[in-house]
C-alpha cells in the first residue's frame, strides 16, 4: 500500500505502519472522536506510545493517514461493457466498504467532520473525491454507448447510488448485513436498477 | 410534543423534559457514544444529575426517548397532487433534518448502532420506520395517477432518495450547507428528478 506521506524520520516499516493505522480506525470506530487517544491506539496495537509518536506528531495526522490508506482502495474503475455492469461493480465495492469495520470507521470520521466539531476537513474532501472519480468513467462510457443522454447531470446520479448503498447498510439488521456480505449482488442490484432506469434516454 | 414513555414517577414537566432531551442529543452530537455521560448532559442543560435520574434510569433510556421525540417530527405526508411535489416535500424535510444539529445527532446514533458497539437497536428501527411510512403514501398516490407502474418496487426508490439527501449533506462544505439551509429546493430538486425519472412507466 503506497502512501504519499513521510513518517517523522525513522526507517519505514510498511507492515507496522499498516497495523497501527488499522488499530487507529478500529479505535475510532468503537469510541468516536470524543474518546479517541494516541494511548488507546497504542494499547490496541500492542505497542508503546513512542512507536506512534515516532511516526505521527498527533492524532489528527494519524487519522488523516489512516483514512487516506483506505480511500486508495476504493478506486474501482472497471469497464464491463454496460452501465449496469459498471455500476454494479462500483456499488458492490462500496457496499463491502460499508460492511467492513475499517470502511465504517472512515464513514464515521466523515460524519464527525460534517458535524464540524473536529477540524479535519481534508478527510471529507478526499473520500468524496475518490467516490466521484470512480463513478465518472462509468457515466462517460454509458453516454458513448447511447445508454444515457449526454446532458444528464452525473452528480445527482452519483449521490443517489452511493447514498442508496449507505442507507441500505444503515437500515439493515446485523443478520441482514451478514446476508449482504455473502450475496452483495442481490442487495445492490435493485439500487443499480433505479439509477440505470433514471439515466435511460427518453424516447421521442 | 407527546411521547409514549412514562417518566420514573414525578409530575411531568414537558418543557424541562424537552430541554433535557435536546441537551442529550447535542452532547451526543459533540462527543459520540464513547464519551457520553449523564453528568455531561446535566452540565450542558444546567441542571443537577438528580433531575436526569428522576426521569431516566440510565443513559440508554434517555437517548431512546430523545431520538423518539425527534423521529416524531419527521412524519411528513403531504398530498401535493404530483409525485415530484410529494417527494420534494419529503426530501426537503429530510435535508432540513440532516442540516440541524439535533437531526444530525440522531443520524450519528444510528451510525453508532450499526457499528454494533452499542446495544441500542430500537433506535435504528424507529428512525427507519418513520422514513418509510412517510414515503409509502407518495408512491401509492403516484401509482393511482399513472405516474408510476404498480409493479415498481418502492424500497430501492426510498433508499435512493433518502440516501441521496444524506450523501448530499455529507459531501458538502460548511458554506454549501449554509446555502442548502437557505435554498433547500435548489438542492433537493435534482435528487427528486432522479427518482421521478426512474419511476416513470416505460413506453411500450
Amino acid at each position: 500500500m503506497s502512501r504519499q506521506t513521510t513518517p517523522l524520520g525513522r526507517p519505514r516499516d510498511p507492515e507496522l505502519d499498516e497495523k497501527l493505522m488499522t488499530a487507529a480506525l478500529l479505535e475510532y470506530a468503537q469510541l468516536g472522536w470524543g474518546a479517541f487517544t494516541m494511548q488507546g491506539v497504542a494499547r490496541r496495537a500492542g505497542v508503546g506510545k513512542s512507536a506512534l509518536y515516532l511516526r505521527w506528531a498527533n492524532k489528527e495526522q494519524l487519522l488523516l493517514d489512516s483514512v487516506e490508506s483506505v480511500a486508495l482502495t476504493l478506486r474501482v474503475n472497471v469497464d464491463t461493457g454496460s452501465l449496469t455492469g459498471d455500476l454494479t461493480a462500483l456499488a458492490t465495492a462500496l457496499l463491502e466498504h460499508f460492511l467492513d469495520p475499517i470502511g465504517w470507521a472512515t464513514l464515521r470520521i466523515t460524519i464527525d467532520v460534517t458535524a464540524d466539531f473536529t477540524d479535519l476537513q481534508p478527510f471529507q474532501q478526499r473520500i468524496v473525491r475518490s467516490l466521484r472519480t470512480a463513478a465518472a468513467g462509468a457515466f462517460t462510457r454509458a453516454v458513448e454507448r447511447g445508454e444515457m443522454s449526454a446532458d444528464t447531470a452525473h452528480e445527482p446520479l452519483i449521490e443517489s447510488l452511493f447514498g442508496a448503498v449507505l442507507m441500505h447498510t444503515l437500515s439493515r439488521t446485523q443478520d441482514e448485513r451478514d446476508h449482504a456480505r455473502a450475496y452483495p449482488g442481490e442487495h445492490v442490484g435493485p439500487l443499480v436498477d433505479v439509477i440505470v432506469r433514471s439515466a435511460r434516454p427518453t424516447k421521442k
